[in-house]
């Protein structure tokens, strides 16, 4: 196991089981060579589905307002589109990015590193439709429930997620419609999905039905029980919102398919890839190359166009030996938070944003004359 | 594990390795329920790409083809696009789709059923071009190289592939360079790819740079090493080519989160899904609820619109009582290809086509009254 701890930081004391291989084959990670791209493209963006894509009728459909509100509202697709719009460009990562490099290993899926894309989210300003509907002055959360009903915990329901009034009021929160300029694909949450930009994934609610202003805090399985950092069964725990910030890193050079193993000629290579945090702007990136015994500062790139998207770093590293080096990044945010060595465990395998590690063989290809020999 | 094989009849023998992980964290499967689509949209058609996605300049790329023709060609994207174009509606599967499912598993990337997708590909007609370069009289195959690039069994490599020049002839087969009427997305070949409807999914060569013609059968890793149904290590195998059939069922009613296991009410239920062969149309489909002891047709949905699409099926199911069932399916096809109970083992875990389980609960609704508690 000591070899597989340095390909990619993933140490399972148990077996991975097949509930968790079944949840991997059908959840989208992002390659992480896609980091090269600002905007991620439709297809490599990350998914987590927890229960199935939805079927939506988008003629038939309509979003629902209601609860604690003067004026509940029912709004069609179309009428939708016809509102004010507002395109925001935004990081998302799922809440469980890094939970299977944490040990013990909470059972779930198995995220290494990759649940994270950033997209320009079109739709209409969340606060505009709620001030439309007047909430009352008692009102508190508003929750925002999907078409996408499943078992979890034991509890049959539908994906459901509040957010405080002041958060729902915030002019970056949207209800998105298109996804990069095109219309929402469905597995992105068609015909309407929440966009809650700096937070965790599972906060920006998919295939949206209903909107319901409430005047006590919801206590959904979602909301109450799910997305807590809880340390152990007796610990309520507290709540995920936003995202803690990381840096990741392209992985440079070539990979082996199976290992995934990077190789990278003597002579010269950039390292290059994106941070982000929910918190604050993103202040500093460094890079190690001795798997961080040493850290050098990351040139960034020019500040995104939008606040909430990653912004680029890059730095030239000149391997002037052959060798084995182990690669790592971290970033650091205005707020003040720094990516650790090893995040704190808890139960969910939650908000794991420690150091990314990349091992890489540097190798003289002078010296290895039949490495390019399957060439016709 | 009694439990897991009953779930998604994976059963490891062996622990699901690190390795194993990475690679099904970066490639994409299909979640079953977009079987419901005849084409499948952008982002939810599987991907497998052995090494990085690679970064292309479209405007100084170009494809070169050579070899033994007497006009060898350098053509940009630009005039590809002005040539007669073709539209080419195709099922595509990875050869390693079921490869978890089988025992003792081969090391690769894991899939268990989704490796699968159907899509309207746009580009030029190979024939024409090969034409245009007038192979030679000696000509035997033609050998297509993509811009990735890696390390596979000890060797460095571009992925590369070939065709007989007959299979190279055919008319369905396409240089694409549109995916469901859009430029083709950089994970599935930006900015081209060969696609041979039929086939498995290693022979559409995707980063198309160069189609070279032959005279002796190529050797390269892709081609000779790799995609063999070999028995043991000395056994040189068979290679692959055309996909055996498959019918694959959308999974009823709602699933468990975790387990996937799905929930199904008394009281009636559509069973639907989609069928598919390579070597010939699907001629039945055949559906269990009983974990195979007895088989019913299910009804056909009319011809695709192109026999390489798969078809749809469809199958009213009446579970009168609750309890704990098995669905499968199973197709045919008109050459007499017949999906088995369970598949030749090989060492590469290849065409595993046996059929599909799903293990669902069917429940009385009324005597479930805290079933839906979570709403608001």
């Amino acid at each position: 196991m000591a070899d597989a701890e340095r390909t990619s930081g993933f140490a399972p004391s148990d077996q991975l089981t097949p509930e968790e291989l079944q949840l991997a084959t059908r959840n989208h990670g992002m390659p992480l060579e896609a980091l090269r791209h600002a905007i991620t493209p439709i297809g490599l963006h990350y998914l987590l589905i927890h229960y199935d894509i939805p079927v939506v009728d988008a003629d038939t459909w309509a979003l629902e307002v209601g609860g604690r509100v003067e004026r509940p509202l029912s709004i069609s697709l179309a009428e939708l589109h016809q509102r004010p719009q507002r395109t925001v460009l935004a990081t998302m990562e799922c809440a469980g990015n890094g939970r299977a490099r944490m040990e013990p290993r909470a059972l779930s899926q198995p995220w290494l590193l990759e649940a994270v894309g950033t997209a320009a989210w079109t739709g209409i300003p969340l606060g505009s439709l709620l001030a439309e509907a007047r909430p009352h002055r008692d009102a508190v959360e508003v929750v925002f429930r999907g078409l996408d009903r499943g078992i979890e915990g034991g509890i049959e329901q539908d994906f459901a997620r509040s957010l405080p009034m002041e958060e729902a009021m915030r002019e970056e929160v949207v209800l998105a419609y298109e996804l990069n300029g095109q219309p929402l694909p469905p597995q992105h949450g068609f015909p309407l999905r929440l966009l809650v930009p700096g937070w965790y994934g599972m906060t920006n609610v998919k295939w949206l039905t209903t909107m319901t202003v409430v005047d006590e805090p919801f206590t959904g399985f979602q909301q109450a029980r799910g997305y807590h950092m809880r340390r152990d069964d007796d610990d309520r725990g507290a709540p995920l919102s936003r995202m803690l910030p990381r840096a990741l890193m392209v992985p440079p050079g070539i990979p082996d398919f199976f290992s995934r193993r990077r190789a990278v000629d003597v002579g010269g290579c950039r390292l290059e890839g994106r941070a982000w945090s929910g918190h604050a702007p993103v202040s500093a990136v460094e890079v190690s190359t001795d798997g961080g015994r040493s850290w050098s500062a990351a040139d960034l790139d020019p500040p995104p166009p939008s606040p909430w998207a990653w912004r680029g770093w890059h730095l030239s590293w000149d391997p002037a030996r052959p060798g084995e080096f182990e690669l790592c990044c971290r970033a650091r945010d205005d707020a003040g938070n720094q990516q650790p060595v090893s995040a704190t465990w808890n139960m969910g395998g939650y908000a794991n944003n420690s150091v990314q590690r990349i091992p890489v063989t540097v190798r003289d290809p002078a010296a290895a004359p039949g490495a390019s020999a399957d060439r016709t």
